[in-house]
């Protein structure tokens, strides 16, 4: 069994960690295969070194290394080289890197500065977190360089931002027109992630940024093709929780597109390939949706610990089964 | 007044530290400039970043920041960098990184990346560590990436290695054929480097390796030549100590290039600018030798703290001005 997710940082990594616990209860030998897709669009370059805020919250939460309280970033970690780098009069100071995570970000920019792609590097970081160990391949979306600037107005003023710069050091407060995503168009799936997508028993899409994450990985050359094509059944679990996202500005990027902060809003922006979809037992989305949409189920969506993610990606596996044998493994919509 | 001294690492940073501590007890408006000439044929780029031992050892010990007990590196330095990338697999790991440290590699090569020159990468270091207050200008000798490599010969093969990868993880102790200084014949003086040899009223030798420190940078081409032309007396520090080394592998040095670890040996590797030579009491040097060679002043030269580097250093500037007052500030041979 082959399953494949695409996946954005905190919410993504904590989803996939949970269906992680769930398949580690498989017999040996039937376990499944899981690949990740991971957004790539937010990539940033800090201090002249290439930093993948998505990818390494992946790597570092599916190895263990995670800081479990901020949910990205390294545990135990200490702050001397970005300490020493404001001594130096280094910018910009507000995002936080740590010093094992720089080692991270060092490695990295190496390999790429030796012309290696960017998915050969992540398989390398993968294979000293283990992933391979567990049964996951961790694909970049794509190994061309992205990033997505957001176009913010201030005092009158039009300018472009980092998307980082936007989230991070502005808290998603500053008004924004909208997002732009540079390279995107000339973007190419990394090797992998189409057939990933194709010959994929389930696809899932845990609960990430719709937007800016799940979003820029769908804007992909190609990406939606597949999702659209293939075979498996693809179920999805909404990222709001009580109408509104359990934890970054999902509302704020779904406003800047003219979307509602609903389940069912969301879900329209997969409306061409989402088969099933995830929503919280209290969330608005009314049952006739079903007869256009993808087949609802409503449970806790509430990630609140490894086992409680567990059991939502069990759901969710369940729910791509029902799917699936109602199809027969081909059309997909119950 | 002006003085130039021409520096390598340990040795040559405790030396000009040493000069500092009698400078500062000059008259404010009266305090002498001092420009240091940093050797950079020993620079290594590890894990994509552009490291400068030499010159990271003199803005480390100038500025206060120095490990003392081991000479180069910082103060209340951890290791979590470099840690992680050995569990990453990165290479090489013989050469020591503290946290701190990497910051300063960091920022050198993201403005050496932009096409930031390295003296003036170099000037914003000196910035961080209060070099100016100190009226001290340090200069790279070039602005030309130059790097000492060295012939060695194992089982019978030569090949030809780093020398830090030498000097550092084989402790000299590989038979050395030849150094090689990839770039050297190519390289410029860095701006201002001839300027203050030619301008200065005092130049002065620290007790560096005269090989692989003093030697690399009399090797840039001009260097040597404003050495010849200048006005200044030229005084150095005998690198040896009871006829050996203090620190270091000069010995070894010396030996490779077919020159005797002698007093007398390494001041003629200096002969056509050298006026004044400082060496040890019990140094085997000839009296004899004052007549042909540069004058002798013999006195302790170990530098086992702050203050006997400072009364070494006081020796040199009264030996070159007793030097410069004999000959009129013109000729400077007694």
């Amino acid at each position: 069994m082959r399953i494949t997710a695409l996946a954005g940082g905190v919410g993504g990594a904590r989803f996939v960690r949970g269906l992680l616990h769930h398949l580690s209860g498989t017999r040996p030998g039937e376990r499944p295969e899981v690949t990740v897709i991971g957004n790539t669009g937010d990539d940033i370059t800090l201090f002249g070194l290439r930093v993948c805020p998505d990818l390494d919250t992946l790597l570092y939460t599916l190895g263990g290394g995670v800081h479990d309280g901020q949910g990205w970033g390294r545990a135990d970690e200490s702050h001397l080289v970005i300490a020493e780098l404001a001594a130096l009069g280094a910018t910009p100071m507000w995002f936080s890197l740590g010093d094992k995570d720089f080692a991270t970000h060092i490695y990295r920019s190496q390999l790429l500065g030796h012309g290696m792609p960017l998915s050969a590097v992540t398989a390398r970081l993968a294979g000293r977190w283990g992933l391979g160990e567990q049964g996951v391949t961790l694909l970049p979306m794509t190994d061309t360089p992205v990033e997505t600037h957001v176009v913010v107005t201030e005092d009158g003023q039009q300018r472009a931002i980092h998307f980082q710069e936007w989230w991070v050091r502005h808290q998603a407060a500053l008004e924004a027109e909208r997002f732009v995503v540079a390279g995107l168009d000339a973007a190419t799936p990394a090797p992998g992630v189409l057939e990933a997508i194709r010959s994929a028993d389930v696809v899932l899409l845990p609960p990430s940024n719709p937007v800016v994450s799940i979003g820029i990985i769908l804007g992909v050359p190609g990406v939606r093709d597949a999702l659209r094509g293939t075979r498996a059944p693809v179920v999805g679990v909404s990222p709001l929780v009580g109408g509104r996202p359990v934890r970054g500005h999902a509302d704020v990027c779904l406003r800047t597109i003219g979307v509602d902060t609903t389940s069912e809003a969301v879900a329209g922006l997969y409306a061409d390939f989402l088969d099933g979809w995830l929503v919280d037992p209290e969330d608005p989305m009314p049952e006739t949706a079903r007869s256009s949409g993808p087949a609802l189920v409503r449970r806790p969506l509430l990630m609140s610990s490894v086992e409680a993610a567990a059991e939502i990606a069990a759901s969710a596996l369940e729910l791509a089964q029902r799917l699936g044998t109602a199809s027969g493994g081909g059309e997909v919509r119950p």
